[in-house]
């Protein structure tokens, strides 16, 4: 990290960011399996840094809410982490997929443990462990995301998570699959309603920055409580470098070397870890699934400021 | 980084580990499909560092040669990249394999590419590049190494080579299967050969830290001249922490949080950006092929000292 | 068919294989994932000869009902033929699968068309085409039942279907695939509902065998009305030997070299088209799920008679 | 077989399919891996009927020799049962694919064994065991078939065969692969010349429907000696019918439920057990490697004559 810049060089880089990407406007088209996802411009792209004091700032659209999705399994992940330690590990691997995110193909071969916490078959199995533990994962995930971005105003989208309901087969189909395994506790009906309320998040890139400071911070969360250990912390860290974009992940860290994790919604969360956190959101989408304006603004930002964890 | 080390305290901490290794011996298995090396004592133990500068310590049995194997993969790639460049990509990816390392499932299921340079058939294709390239690549690797390390004795072990054809059904599968798909450019007899050969390389723990220097140096050689740009050095690090440790590259990042490549031989190198690299060697192996004494001591380094990626 | 038996000579032939197969049991073990199934004896032992003017003898518990299963998915196959011909093939294929009975990989590869309508998978694309065209997909099965046996008894066990039902996460992961595939008409529920009912129709070899008479019968029914034309119902009989038993139908053929569909109840039905049709029990499976004294008997019984397709 | 034509009526039908084929031209291409194949004119028709007393006859191109290829792999099949009987299917099974016909995966899952003969890697492994067994396994073969057909000329296409050897990459990653499994006893390159020897063998309609007469005499030769029991003549049959036509045996046995094997010359054999063997030959292929034309002539033949096993 020889090129360190102080943070307060970040604001001319995100403004530079910025432009490029609005004179570059992407080719990837926003996620269409739901119609509120459908809707949204693929032009729309803002970004924001927060520091590990709380400080934040961006650029673009960056207090825009929108669909956190899958960026949401780094929450859930953490917040069950530190509820039930390393017993979780049994349940669901941190091994790279290989595979398209909702493979059944390595869930069978692998005897109903899914390969890792990022996948949706990996991320049904987090929700459904918070769930047991709490008696409401999507509600204990949104009090965390309140607090931690200190907006009291963050809530689901119901009517995301209605549609996601509608076309549900395939998640239903992932978690039937496992709980033939005995891989899932609750009833299936009861945990993919909590996974796609869980889905449903809708937050601005200023609330997911702010919202992913604990892993910038080493586990510490806003208030200055613990939520994970130290190493803990860089656990899910590493697991978001090597599992965090789907079957992109190796790409993700050669351009961007920094640990991700993005949503169909167009959002991406990353991790400097001791020095910031940041959130890119664009809706148009390349055929992995990861934001094509919010991938290229990363590798900028790495690119421009010397920051990247290799 | 916060509770970085500097160079001078790694002896204390190497002198440490070493202990700790050696009152919990492993229940690893040195590698047992060619006779040479499973002759290896499954409890010797070696670590090197080797600081930007060249400085190189180390203890225990750092500066007994053992079989090199899959870590020279690291230093194809890199003398490849350093001549073609992304072209290469076109030809091998970079996303983890998610699959054991000899698999053809997925090299059937994506048309001859293989998912990425460590894996063999990866490996393959990287060095029938650079032979096209450079008419002799295990000649290439070895006078790199030699150079890198300042060890003129540094060679092949013939034997190891001959014995790695004698069982070297399942790399033949591999070559002719990408050679069906028009991924090879040598005939596969040739380029047999150059891959055992290469992977024969005999190194210690001293040499082959002090030959990964480039990649803590962002690009340039022992001798001041650039390897490869700043971008590509960390491209290379980047592969390693996704794909460096066969099927268990999750687990690796997230207990050792490195960019590491292992071989079969027992060895392990790995690389803090900007601050140093390191070698371990115990030839134990566990059942995904990686040291098991080799992996306990780099999670140990990385635990004491703080430097990890994450 | 050289060695062809005249009818008459059955009944020695089914008394000489029943005394062969009580004095070698077998080692096979019934089903175990419901309870109304491991309950059963392994030793029970049935035959059933039908001829095609609804003449039927056996030996042995040939008049002792059991639980149909995986049979059933021969008559609702030819129920929906005769109602949709060809437009059928769009949904499910005809190859074998080459994979355990209720994989959900080859699916996948497929884009939601299951394999073969002996598979689960398939057979739910079929329940569910039958349901979508009667209203009531298990209820016309029974009636057919009834009509073809003459037994107006014959039933659902409806503690079997209670059952099933609560151990099918596995179909309903196949179902709910399907259906995000666009390739299941009817609610997952409803559907399932109807083929737990249709798996638990419990009835005889006698049962069974007279049943099955319209495919030795090319297509006719008991009544002499016609069910299939004689193209389709030697379609069906195809179908039966290349995918009647599992993973095992080139074995099947090699050893017996008939059509015949395998339950897991222990039951086996068989064809010697224009000849007669056979029904075999015995709820000892071996461990690809077909009845272990089942495939025996009726291997001696193509053996002491000649008769076989081959 | 209630339409049973007398063998005199079958040279009307085999007139009356000539003529529908030469109005319906196919839409099938020649394979086009070799030059060889890929010269020949896909409009080519040929078709022969032999009886078991070895009366032959034909229409169109029927004494035209053409390269037999992969139909081949039924007369190894069974030389090398007579010779070491029921030991060879501990080396290969005898379960249909599932798989386009030189997949790699699924032998890569069941551990080196083969899932049928007449994939290439299963064919490949019968060759090898025929090989071990007399010292020149495709001398055996072609002395067979020169017996069988009474054609003394009938010959290997040594440019047929070295234009196999020169795209024989997958081949040779078929072997080394299963070599690696210890599945193979000769070295590859000498069970490479012999396979690609035995696929080179060019022979007419006349001759291979001569030379398959032994499968309809359940297993009794031209000379009226003895090959194979009726019981393993039966098992061949079996074999052609579940795994004959590449990942297409399920549909064939649907349309023409004949046991048969197709070649990528063009070439189909069929046998109707007890009555009579087909050969046809018209060298356009379907995309999953069976001859258009050929397959639609048995289909007709079939239809037309009443003669089918189901």
């Amino acid at each position: 990290m020889a090129i360190m810049s102080t943070p307060t060089t970040f604001r001319p880089v995100l403004e530079r960011i910025a432009e490029e990407i609005e004179r570059t406007p992407g080719s990837g088209r926003p996620a269409d399996y739901i119609p509120a996802l459908a809707a949204r411009d693929p032009r729309r792209f803002g970004m924001a840094v927060a520091e590990p004091d709380g400080t934040v700032y961006g650029v673009g659209d960056w207090r825009e809410p929108f669909s956190a999705q899958s960026i949401t399994k780094v929450f859930t992940l953490a917040l069950d982490l530190a509820r039930e330690g390393d017993a979780l590990w049994e349940h669901v691997g941190r091994e790279p997929s290989g595979n398209p995110f909702n493979s059944l193909v390595q869930l069978e071969y692998e005897n109903g443990i899914p390969r890792n916490p990022f996948i949706n078959a990996g991320a049904l199995v987090v929700t459904d462990r918070l769930h047991t533990r709490t008696g409401d994962a999507a509600g204990e995930l949104l009090a965390f995301l309140r607090a931690e971005s200190g907006n009291p105003d963050l809530t689901h989208d119901e009517e995301v998570a209605a549609s996601e309901a509608a076309h549900g087969d395939r998640n239903a189909a992932l978690a039937h699959f496992m709980a033939s395994y005995g891989n899932i506790d609750n009833p299936v009906p009861v945990l993919l309603e909590q996974y796609f309320r869980q889905c449903s998040v809708t937050a601005s890139c200023a609330d997911l920055a702010l919202a992913t400071g604990f892993l910038a911070r080493h586990g510490i969360r806003a208030d200055g409580t613990r939520l994970l250990s130290r190493s803990r912390a860089k656990q899910v860290n590493a697991v978001m470098l090597t599992c965090g974009t789907y079957d992109a992940a190796g790409d993700f860290a050669h351009r961007v070397g920094l640990p991700g994790k993005s949503g169909v919604g167009g959002g991406i969360i990353a991790v400097v870890p001791g020095h910031c956190t940041l959130c890119v959101w664009s809706p148009g989408l390349d055929e992995r699934g990861n934001s094509v304006a919010g991938v290229a603004a990363l590798d900028r930002f790495t690119t421009l400021t010397g920051l990247s964890v290799f």
